[in-house]
This record gives structure tokens, C-alpha cells and sequence, in this order.
């Protein structure tokens, strides 16, 4: 079986880990965003590739969801005494990704193919494909601070000036993920923000069409009326218009979905659900959640 | 009074410490060979100009003579975990000041515009001026492995396959090493390897027209017919054919040299001679020296 899930950062990587460790080596291709990834410092930096890459790697540290576990910042201390910018961290061990990806990056080879080796030396079993090898910047238009690369928004403003419109940019997806995507038995979506981490790789070319007509699973970000981390809360309020729930994940998903898993207690309507424990501790709760996941989405007709 | 040195790493830079203390703030200027640098891991690594600027920082890991002290290196145990390049020991916080040069380069910065900035940073009161901000490899014609760029023979063969030339690059002096060393009333050529870190920057067009006529005062790098350090002992042997001593270096230099500085008990030829304590194994060694190095040259005719 084919299942091939779209991911972004930490909440989409947790269910990655499960649904990976749920199937048998091999079968599990997951389609990262690359829409939130940025030149600092020189370096191409991937956030959600990496937080994937790590945490399928069972390197990433746990509780802070992202980047690698037992984690140093001596080459951040030096960057900011000499009065570079700190306001992105990047972690020494974190670095050693950074320098073979630029190394390899400035000799031509694809950010396909140096994650795939990258991913080798760190046996991870599953497929990790980042959306497209291009560059293809997310732009978030704010009520009060213009136009925004995504990283000034989200990690620099923290996600504070007020969402007005979520630009994704015109990429194309790598010939790796239109051939996964053709070959899909099963289409999970992760519970990241479908507008800054499941939109970009959506909106390529090509991606939904692919998708449509096969059984397509979201799982939802939004429990009990909140997202569990981060600003999709207010931006489902900003940008639909409504309150946060599973029914607004659904609505902007459209006809593409099938089914979504849902926390107990929660609601969508119009599709068939799985309501469970989707807030991902440990993981175990990974596991669990990637097994239940795979057998609702197996037995949706 | 304007003093200029040209200097290499380690050794160059000890003295330089002992100079720039000795002196008023403000009248040394160091010119360092770039023909060392190389690219690796897609950075520019320069590793005389970092040495020079930590030791004067009083950063530098004074056992070790390069590198920082208190360094970590938490990227490249990550880097040899992906199978990456590892002979070329980059330690953590070393990586924020390659990170910071990147940046810079990227931007269009000149490698000596980046090194005053983060001389500035560091609060160095000497002007450091790296020979050239081109690109200046220096190559070793070996006699069993061809020809190896600098570095490759240096470092990642230990310097172990014999010299059969020493090829330096053709570049240009910046304009800022010209008008140093037009201004200059005494030259200092520190105790470096002459083939390979103070050849490179005589070598530039220009250098030696510009120095010839001033006093020019070299400190020997042979102390009882050995080097302190690295392989100029050999490399005399193979290129001049002579034994290492401080009138093998006085000969290699020639005529642009108007006194010598070598260690008590040993002789140099044909030339004005200070005899004294000339290896500097500590901070108090330095200046002292630099201080005698200072005398000496101010007194010749």
C-alpha cells in the first residue's frame, strides 16, 4: 500500500513518526513544505524538511518540537557578539545540516536528492520529499505590517501583525511528488495550518488534481476550538471568517477530503469522521493515532 | 609611527599580539596571507586572517595557536555523522564567524570590510587587512601526489608528501595593504613559513616595490636549525638545499631585508642581528619580544 501524507512542521511531523512506525518499511512517502523555507546566514533554511527529517530520525527534541535533541547555540552566542542577527536559532548540531545542504546545494545537486542522502545516513525508512526543489516563498500580507516574508511573521514578529491574505508562491512540485502522488492508495494531511503548511504544497500545479478522487484524510489541527500550537486560530477567524473547528478545516479543504479524524467531542459535518485522541503527547500517542489514522482512512469507500 | 606586519597564522600571530601591545592603539597594521583560503562546506574558511584576529582578540585558544578557546564541536560530530567532510575541524563558535562572512560575501562585502567589521565587534585595536580580497590559492607541486591545493596537502596529508615548489597565486594587493605599506616606517615579517605565508603576500604586484628601501626587519622562524612549528624545516632541505637556519630565511628573502631577529645562540649572515628569547610560549613572551623586535628595528641605520 502507497500511503503518501503532506506535512508541515512539528504537529505534522508527529503524525508522520506514527504513521511511519504504524507501516511496514518503505511504504510511507511524506511531501513537506518548503514554502516557509528562507536564505539566513547564507544558508538555505528548511524548517518543516528538517523538523520531519529529525523527528522521523528520532533525533528531534521531543518537547520542544522542533530541531535536534541535547541541542547547543555556541555558534548563535558568537553570531550575536559580534551583533549578527539572533533572531532566528539555529543549534550547532542543526548547523552540521545546514553546511552539507549548502555544500551540496552550491554543487548543483537537488534539495531532493541531498535530503534523501541526508535521510540515508540517519535511516529513516520512510520517503522524505520536500514539495518542490525551487524556491518558493510564502508571503504573508498583514493589516499592519505590509508584506511579509513567512519567517519575519512567524518567527520574528511571532506571529503577531494580523493576517490579511496568505500569498503562497507559483513553484512546481519535483517529478518524485507528482509520481507519489499518482501512485497513492491513501492521501493523509497532516494536522498542520492548512493556510501556511498544506496550501503551498496544494497549490502547486498539478498537486490537486492528482489527489482528487482518491481517498484524501485530513486529520484536524483544531481541537476544542483551538489549534493546539501556533496562530491558526485567529487566522481561521480572520481569513474564513468563522470560529475554529474541525467544520472550518473541512470547508477549506473542499471536495478533495473523504474523511477527517477529529478529537473526541469535536464535530464536522458533512463527512464522515473518526473522533479520538488526536493531541500527540508522546510518542506513543504518535503511534496510536498514525494506526487508527491508516485503518479509518482504509476503510472509507 | 605606522608599523605593518605581514604575518601567517600561529606564529605571525603571536608576535602580532606582542606588537600590537607594545605599540600605541592604532599604528600596527597586520597584512595576513589569504593564499591558505579555501572553500569548504561552501564557506570561505581563512584561516591565518581568523587566527590573527581571535589571537589579537584574545579569544584564540593560546595552547592550540588557531581556533577559539572554550570551543565546541557539536556540527561536525553531526557532519561525521552524515558521512560529511571531517578533516577540516571547524569548531562551533568558529561557525558563527564563517556564518557572519558568508552572510557578508553573499551581500556583496569585501573580505576586508567584513574583517574590519568583525575586528570592530571584537574590539581589536589593530588594523587587520587581509592580503587581498580576491581569491589568491596557493598550490604545492608535490613529488608523489601532484599537485595539491594548499589545505588538501596541509591539513588533510599532513603536510607529509614533499615540496617540490610552492605555487602562489597571482592576485592583487587591496588598495589598503598598498597605502599601508607606503606608509610604513617599519615592516615586520613575522615568524611564519616564508614559502607559504609570507611569499604569497611578497608575491602580489606591487608588494616588494613598495617595501624595498624601508626597514625591514624579519624574526626567524628556524630556532636551532628547526622549525617551531609545521614543515619549513623540510621544505628548506627540498627547496633551497640547504639546511634550515635564519640565514637560509635571510637568503630567501633578500635584499628588501635590513636586520634580523633570530633566537640567542644562533647566526645569520651578512645582516644587523638581535639575538633573544624568540619562541613565544605565552602572552608575556609576545609582548616582550615584540617590544625588543620594535627597539631593534627603530635602530637601524
Amino acid at each position: 500500500m502507497n500511503v503518501v501524507a503532506l506535512s508541515g512542521g512539528v504537529g505534522g511531523a508527529r503524525l508522520l513518526y506514527g504513521l511511519e512506525r504504524a507501516l511496514p518499511p518503505g511504504e510511507l512517502t511524506a511531501i513537506v513544505n518548503t514554502g516557509d523555507d528562507f536564505i539566513h546566514l547564507g544558508l538555505r533554511i528548511c524548517p518543516d524538511l528538517d523538523t520531519v527529517m529529525y523527528t522521523l530520525a528520532d533525533l528531534g527534541d521531543v518537547e520542544r518540537g522542533w530541531g535536534l535533541a541535547n541541542e547547543s547555540f555556541a555558534a548563535m552566542e558568537m553570531i550575536k557578539r559580534y551583533g549578527g542577527a539572533d533572531w532566528f536559532s539555529l543549534g550547532d548540531r542543526d548547523l552540521g545540516t545546514h553546511l552539507l545542504r549548502l555544500e551540496a546545494l552550491l554543487a548543483g545537486e537537488s534539495l531532493t536528492a541531498i535530503t534523501a542522502r541526508l535521510c540515508r545516513a540517519l535511516s529513516v525508512s520512510a520517503t522524505i520529499l520536500p514539495m518542490s526543489d525551487g524556491v518558493c516563498p510564502t508571503k504573508i500580507q498583514t493589516e499592519s505590517d505590509g508584506t511579509l516574508p513567512f519567517q519575519e511573521w512567524f518567527v520574528r514578529a511571532r506571529a503577531t501583525p494580523r493576517v490579511k491574505k496568505v500569498r503562497c508562491a507559483k513553484g512546481t512540485a519535483t517529478r518524485q511528488v507528482t509520481a507519489a502522488l499518482e501512485c497513492a492508495d491513501l492521501v493523509i494531511i497532516s494536522p498542520s495550518n492548512p493556510y501556511v503548511s498544506i496550501d503551498p504544497i496544494l497549490s502547486l500545479p498539478g498537486v490537486r488534481a492528482r489527489i482528487s478522487g482518491k481517498r484524501v484524510v485530513a486529520v484536524s489541527p483544531i481541537v476544542g476550538g483551538a489549534a493546539i500550537k501556533g496562530p491558526l486560530g485567529s487566522m481561521i477567524e480572520s481569513l474564513a471568517g468563522v470560529a475554529p473547528s474541525p467544520t472550518a478545516i473541512a470547508h477549506h479543504y473542499g471536495s478533495i477530503l473523504r474523511g477527517m479524524v477529529l478529537e473526541s467531542g469535536d464535530r464536522c459535518e458533512g463527512l464522515p469522521t473518526l473522533a479520538t485522541r488526536t493531541v500527540m503527547r508522546d510518542r506513543n500517542d504518535s503511534v496510536r493515532l498514525g494506526r487508527e489514522v491508516l485503518s479509518f482512512a482504509q476503510e472509507l469507500s
